[in-house]
């Protein structure tokens, strides 16, 4: 069977092709406003790619926000029902300049396509409907029951699913989530990630003098609020990459020995990795700590963007009335998103130099997560990877957010299986974002065996 | 002949108001190339002016940059040549959103006319043309000789009339300047400038992972150009305003006894100058120092603006491969404008973290200046204007710089006359910059007195 859907997507490599390309023309910027017609499209376009791989009730679901795509098929009596989860929006390309080709002009070069969202999500939501395309093609019948709940705000926050899970509960109806939004540890290496960071995403506003002031007349007695958001930015976290914000690492739970002991055997050449992925002379982050450490299990805080003031080329002398800095943090399990916030507002609020005020705005927030590697979802999505590519599956971590996650542990009491067919230099979030098209199909073939072996 | 003038503006000044509208109408944003054309049509308007105002060999000196605009009336033999200058380009009208009215449509609106430029120094420059033209209407001829440059590149540097400068040297052909770009200290108080400020105006770049990373994945080993950005920031001027850079007070000349008691002397009330002009709380800045030493004497170091990663509406979650600021510095006497660059330059390669690295580009730079009170042309300035406004002129400086007063000083071997008829609360640089309209007609007598009594 795993031969034959390998065989399918050989056979409709170039619709498959096709299909992907499409849906990554489309712009569906979520955090821009005036791309929610874009969002609209990739969300029709979802829906009819849904209906084509043969499943039933396939709606819109409207609310506030962008649109929820909903299609199930179920028709498998007593077997399990998966719920499989994607995004189709996906992040701004700035800076535009910087990619080789057009961001939603797809490009292939090597054994790669080259567009935004090719990797987050676009290209792995497509993994996932065309497992199941191909296994009612070849077969007429699903072997377990599938439920699909795709969203197009996972960039912006996720409000309406959110929503949608907490007022649904645990009548969704499924028994474990699967979801393909992440990536491989290495490229040929089947990885099943069962641990995320949360996020805190907020908005810094330093406010000084009524209006804009002239620098040659008012430097020596206005307040800059840039340099007193420097000043802030720089009471956050030290130069050793520590922390500052009172109790932040308090509920930082560290990784059992048995995962640390796993994190060893992983195939990784710290020096390539500095060198070939990050692209530094120098990786930063706290002493003391591995990289697997301070990307999967320790907390951190960035700073995303600062406004305010002339930005523009040449010179002008100005004293901004106000300056904004976007500023998020990463936390680990058992740190707890509304605690971690009110931590950082007071220590803002305390750290704000004399002379200008403050404000801090939450912008978004999920817990950290972690599922348990023992459950029978996890291991036959483990097997069903280890078959298809030929060697052991590990069991890794992710340190980005999927804020999924934690809203299906807690609200639907489901598992998630992450499966993810991305790669670490797919340049998510950045220019040139890509997604490695072996991974593209044989994500199809994994996925459509996984769910086999859960039918088994 | 006052009286004359003064009843001349009077009849005229349906005239007049057109005349400064006009200009005012015209976005010549030196430091935006595409409005280039319009910088064009302002020089055009400025040598239509000239030659209406009975200058001869009014033409526009093309060069690299902006046209100067040059005119003259040499009909006075045995009399001084007053060179008068003035610049027709305008600061950019940023933030577009807090304007009253739009930056160029000018309002008038009680008895100030609102528009960007209207005191910096379209509306100033207009005051030396028209002085001039009521003199030429009224009398025939000009009691001393003339000359105007006028520039076009006063916001970005003023690259064109300093080379222009630089190669006439003496034979610029002039005995002192006439400078109508400086404010009074108070309405009502005639006021002549006999200090400025230098400025070295810098980028600063910080440049940290080859590109864009995405902050999940990588926060915790990745530099982060922002907050390295901020420490540098930080590490350059203490939170009492102290200025960090070795070395940089060294030069610093401290005002002397009988100027310190002459700005004991000057109307203020520190108290409405906070809250009604600054618009602040607080003042800040150093420590056992007056607002005018703060702001005339004193060295300042601002931040004008910071760029990188990502500003719009929203959250991303980007660690930038790059971020600039910029950064300026005013000087005083003695300092010297390469040494500080150099001092500063140096500095930022010191505290630059490590993991990231800087660059530092200097984008304008120009000298303090200091006259003398007891020159003939300030002594005849400060007659004029006492005898016009009817109070006692004062002597004060301004933290802004005019590097066209050093040049002139060195290269011309003439004093400036700094005959200002700003206000403080006019809001140059800044949203609502304005001009008061009594002091516009006001000044159109007062250096027509002027140039009389330099005749006399």
């Amino acid at each position: 069977m795993t031969a034959t859907v390998d065989h399918y997507t050989e056979t409709q490599r170039g619709a498959l092709l096709e299909t992907l390309r499409a849906f990554l023309r489309i712009p569906s910027i979520s955090t821009l406003p005036e791309h929610r017609p874009d969002v609209d499209r990739a969300a029709e376009f979802v829906a009819s790619e849904l209906r084509q791989a043969g499943l039933a009730r396939v709606h819109l679901i409207e609310g506030e926000g962008n649109p929820l795509v909903y299609g199930e098929r179920i028709e498998a009596p007593g077997k399990p029902t998966v719920l499989c989860y994607g995004h189709y929006d996906v992040q701004p390309p700035d800076p535009l300049d910087e990619w080789k080709s057009p961001p939603f002009e797809p490009a292939i070069r090597g054994e790669d396509i080259f567009a935004r969202g090719a990797a987050d999500d676009k290209g792995q939501t497509l993994i996932l409907i065309k497992a199941v395309e191909a296994l009612v093609q070849l077969r007429g019948r699903l072997p377990v029951n599938v439920k699909f709940l795709i969203e197009g705000e996972e960039e912006v926050g996720g409000g309406h699913i959110e929503k949608h899970i907490r007022e649904k509960g645990r009548s969704l109806g499924a028994d474990a989530a699967l979801i393909c939004d992440t990536e491989m540890f290495a490229p040929g290496l089947p990885s099943l990630c069962i641990g995320l960071r949360g996020i805190v995403y907020t908005e810094v506003e330093v406010t000084g003098a009524r209006q804009d002031l002239h620098s040659g007349v008012y430097g020596g007695v206005a307040p800059n609020p840039l340099l007193d958001l420097a000043r802030i930015l720089n009471g956050l976290k030290d130069a050793g990459g520590r922390i500052l914000i009172p109790g932040f690492y308090d509920r930082v739970r560290p990784p059992d020995t048995a995962e640390l002991d796993a994190w060893a055997r992983l195939p990784f050449d710290e020096e390539r990795y500095k060198r070939d992925e990050v692209g530094v002379e120098e990786l930063t982050g706290e002493a003391g700590f591995s990289v697997f450490d301070r990307t999967w299990a320790r907390p951190t805080l960035e700073v995303h963007g600062i406004r305010g003031g002339f930005t523009g080329d040449g010179a002008k002398t100005v004293i901004p009335a106000r300056a904004t800095a976007k500023v998020s943090m990463r936390l680990v399990a058992d740190m707890d998103p509304a605690e971690a916030f009110e931590q950082f507002r007071r220590h803002v609020e305390r750290i704000t130099p004399r002379g200008v005020r403050s404000r801090v705005t939450l912008l978004a927030a999920s817990g950290p997560s972690k599922v348990d590697p023992a459950n029978g979802f996890v291991r036959a999505a483990a097997a069903a990877l280890t078959e298809v590519f030929g060697v052991p599956t590990v069991y890794i971590r992710s340190g980005g957010s999927i804020p999924i996650v934690g809203l299906f542990a807690e609200h639907a009491r489901i598992p998630s299986v992450l499966m993810g067919f991305g790669l670490p230099d797919d340049n998510l979030h950045a220019p040139n974002e890509k997604l490695h098209l072996p991974n593209f199909f044989r994500g199809i073939v994994a996925v459509a065996r996984y769910l086999e072996l859960l039918g088994e």
